[in-house]
């Protein structure tokens, strides 16, 4: 199995993605929140890329059905119902429901992985589950770090690292790592322990900090290592479950 | 000291550059050979994107005073006077001569670097040199790991790793890491001890060794950390000795 890492969506749109399995990681907090609404029973999130288009998808979609998320610069967008902290998607607010959602780099992250065999979503909460299921699929594995505002973020390449040591570990002669897959890998050895110092000194992590108010619950919930089992996957324009919670 | 690195010189070429030091990080093999020419006393080193550039640059000069070096594939190149190995820039060859250069990975990334305050080649070799000007001259610095075919390449970022420690040794309170500049950081402290070995196995040093013949010298070569005290600059489309070593 080949493991490879971009650190940037800009990486991502230049690499050849064919018979790929993309993994889209934004840990903070893209990933986390597409994951707890997924583990919740919504029916499909659907990410935009601007506000605009969040609005005129939402438009077409019956008023109960749907929920309108996400976040610019940290904070819930004005009119919309939910923002992007993954504490938000609860079973209430959204099982049987439609997502309409936008953030910055998640959305980004997710457009570049275009051409992909496959494109699933990951973080922390759903970790083992993806390493199980990239295991039992086989075949080449992208790891693509959404980072943030186009430049690596420390908090997804150590999620991508502890998926490349948990894939390694379960395949010990069987996983050919890039450059970029060590050293993701190395950078998660060097706060394997310490995962929520590690996120919350990130650049995302601090930018979420300096925010005020409960931020740092957000944090303390991305963090949470195999909360969930389901498995998001981006077909066609649209996010649901690739496995049952 | 703000600190960041780039991994690729597609995440180079869209990073804002206008008043930073930009130092070029080829270890394997460009950036260890240009230091070799300047340090051994080559009038200027003319970097150029294609063969037939070089062809066209070096025709332009006198005979005598011109080489023409540089690989395509790790191999010197047909016709040229010398190929990428750091070993072959000796006194001897270029003293008092303009080399007309061609590598792949290095020039890219020259060329992604423009727009910055400086542009500084460094490597291994010449690693303490550098983190003492930067050290001397403040001001916020971009590490650009050049990277293999438009991926991170262990080598260069272990390399940027090495630069940011020595330069957070000397400013225990005045340096400011990004993501990524901590990401290259916890990558070199990885193999701390084992240069050689984190070299030979990246995705650059292995494909060297793959060719066979005696690459291994230059691998060898390109590990030894601070046998160069001069530091190349880009100026205008040349390169030339900042620091006479």
């Amino acid at each position: 199995m080949d493991l490879d890492v971009t650190f940037t969506p800009l990486d991502l749109a230049a690499r050849d993605k064919a018979g790929r399995t993309v993994v889209v990681i934004d840990v903070v907090r893209a990933s986390t929140s597409i994951i707890q609404a997924v583990a919740n029973g919504c029916t499909q999130v659907i990410p935009t890329a601007t506000i605009e288009e969040a609005r005129d998808v939402a438009a077409t979609l019956p008023g109960p059905e749907r929920l309108l998320g996400g976040e610019r610069g940290g904070e819930r967008i004005p009119g919309f119902d939910l923002g992007n902290s993954p504490r938000e998607y609860t079973a209430t607010q959204v099982r049987g429901r439609t997502i309409v959602f936008t953030t910055t780099n998640g959305t980004r992250t997710i457009q570049a992985a275009a051409g992909a065999e496959r494109i699933l979503v990951g973080a922390f909460s759903n970790l083992p589950a993806v390493v199980h299921w990239l295991d039992r699929a086989g075949g080449p594995v992208l790891l693509a770090a959404a980072g943030r505002l186009d430049r690596p973020a420390s908090d997804d390449v150590v999620c991508a690292g502890m998926l490349v040591q948990q894939l390694q570990e379960l395949r010990p002669e069987g996983v050919t790592l890039s450059d970029a897959a060590t050293i993701a890998l190395q950078a998660y050895r060097a706060c394997e322990g310490r995962l929520f110092e590690a996120v919350a000194t990130s650049a995302s992590g601090s930018a979420l900090l300096s925010l005020g108010g409960d931020y740092g619950r957000d944090l303390r919930f991305c963090v949470q290592v195999g909360i969930a089992s389901v498995i998001p996957v981006v077909e066609a324009g649209r996010i649901v479950a690739l496995l049952a919670s």
